[in-house]
């Protein structure tokens, strides 16, 4: 049911019946090792290609979650999943695979809780059963597809975050047991005409601060009403940013614990590679389905709002010296029975 | 509601209250002319790059649409696009124009029906009272990034099509008066095997085949529920392929008038530079949203299922080896008051 401006109420609560992250290598030196379901030793994933490996770590993804799920791939009704891939081709093959019904999707990093809130709308309106919602990225793919090739050793700012190499999938259904999607506020484009792709921190900052905004708004909730509120992956440079508009929109998040999906996923001081922060579709869709249902599960956490940022430009459109569209969308995710 | 399989039911049917069709130059030549409601006299549409053209287009179908609806920016509520360029810069670039909230989808030329499946769903379970849904291609950009810049001038082989520069966009209400939007069936991935992306027609044949199937056997219709059946763009190679599988496959098609968006828009003989048909988001889009809702409107057609198909291959899937995943999402309107 529309609440309101931009947020959608799911009056039945789907519920997230199973969930799976997986990880490469450096994601598994990090703090969030133990609440990955799989850490991956290379970054190849035993695959020929970089593109192939990201399709295998999304459809490693799915498979788990459809296990911890207890259902079949003959089961599964629908997958909304997308990624950073030119023609999400990582989404599309790994759908081949799944064999179900496939809707594409892509808000670049925001895919991750674009695909769980459509997944979400989908159950709540009876128009599914069970629906697999997710996504993956590829530190070496998105290297190669947005800067450079890994190989040539480019150097980068102090703003860059680091793609992750992960993949986050949640199985979405009608009933059982699990964590309950309540709510889902679709984000509106910002634009503050940042054009520099390694500052997208920066960039998705605005997009992230109108989301909650809006959330705030149409739910008539507060921040008080959240144990975590944690943005996709704005990293070390764009959470202060969005702290400081939200202060200044007079915003109590203060009431809350506001974290940062980017800078949860690695250690920077040991981890120096990662720069700014964690980013990429494979970053908040890990943390979320791989560390915060946990938390959600073990009874630390009882109601989560993930705001999933995604910076929709792509190679040309910077080349051509457009500005950065960005975008935020997010979930509500709360414990059962609470 | 899911009806079974893989088909929404839309109780409420949602009402297409105002749908444009633009185009470039060549469409304006074709057969379908006069049902555009705008036809650029020039390629560039008076921009300075090919990308900023077809953004142009989906911007001018979606502001027309937004007029014959009767509504302004500000009561739009969502935006549901994608299209075929690289992180769908299009669509995105789009909906910062628009303003709405924002859900990017990518099905490639099957987007125009994943769009309005979408739209149609939000509305018909109460998340939103006015959607827009559209998509857009255009000859260049589709050119110059899946093959050569059109100034290269290759030669092409007779399966060959021609990628559409139009856009459509439709306007998807809870209320009001227009064409009503009745089921959508989500396809599954189809692959056969083929790796040639000069011909998309055989590759996307089999996802027609198996979504129109899949429809039928989910609503218990038949062929002759509906007064026209037509696939997004399988063009001259493509369509005699799904005719003949489903022929195998004991459905009527005869019952019913069986065409393609591809062979319809343009004429082949007076314009041999189309080789086997149109292809692309747009192709679908502005035959659908130009063409089919005015024949629904003047009383000339009832019910029309509306099979847009889509090739989910991206130029590096396709040199690593790939073959090529096809998809195929149909989408059923008729007559408000049948």
């Amino acid at each position: 049911m529309l609440l309101g401006g931009q947020t959608w109420e799911f009056k039945s609560k789907p519920v997230i019946i199973g969930s799976a992250a997986v990880v490469g290598p450096e994601e598994g030196q990090g703090p969030l090792a133990a609440d990955f379901d799989y850490v991956f030793d290379n970054l190849e994933i035993g695959e020929s290609t970089w593109e192939k490996a990201e399709r295998k770590l999304l459809e490693h993804a799915g498979t788990t979650a459809l296990m911890h799920a207890g259902i079949t791939k003959d089961q599964l009704q629908y997958f909304v999943g997308g990624d950073l891939m030119n023609q999400i081709i990582s989404a599309s093959f790994a759908a081949r695979s799944f064999g179900a019904p496939y809707l594409g999707v892509f808000g670049a990093c925001s895919t991750s809780m674009e695909s769980l809130a459509i997944a979400s709308m989908m159950v709540d309106s009876g128009n599914a059963g069970y629906v697999l919602a997710g996504t993956a990225s590829h530190n070496c793919t998105a290297e190669k597809q947005f800067r450079y090739p890994t190989e040539y050793g480019s150097q980068k700012p102090p703003t860059a975050q680091y793609t992750v190499t992960g993949s986050g999938c949640a199985v979405v259904a009608a009933k059982g047991n699990g964590p309950r999607v309540t709510h889902a506020t679709i984000g509106k484009i910002q634009d503050l005409g940042i054009t520099d792709p390694f500052n997208m921190g920066a960039a998705m900052a605005p997009a992230a601060a109108d989301t909650i905004v809006s959330h705030f708004r149409d739910t008539g909730r507060t921040p008080a009403d959240y144990d975590l509120v944690v943005t996709g992956d704005l990293a070390s440079v764009g959470l202060p940013i969005v702290k400081d508009i939200l202060k200044r929109d007079g915003v109590p998040m203060e009431q809350t614990d506001f974290q940062d999906c980017g800078l949860m996923i690695y250690d920077r001081e040991k981890q120096p590679q990662v720069i700014a922060g964690g980013s990429g579709c494979g970053c908040s869709a890990s943390v979320t389905y791989g560390h915060i249902l946990k938390r959600i599960a073990s009874g630390n956490l009882k109601r989560v709002l993930v705001v999933a940022t995604g910076a929709l430009l792509s190679p040309l459109s910077y080349q051509q010296g457009e500005s950065i569209p960005c975008i935020a969308h997010a979930v509500a995710i709360e414990k059962e029975g609470i």
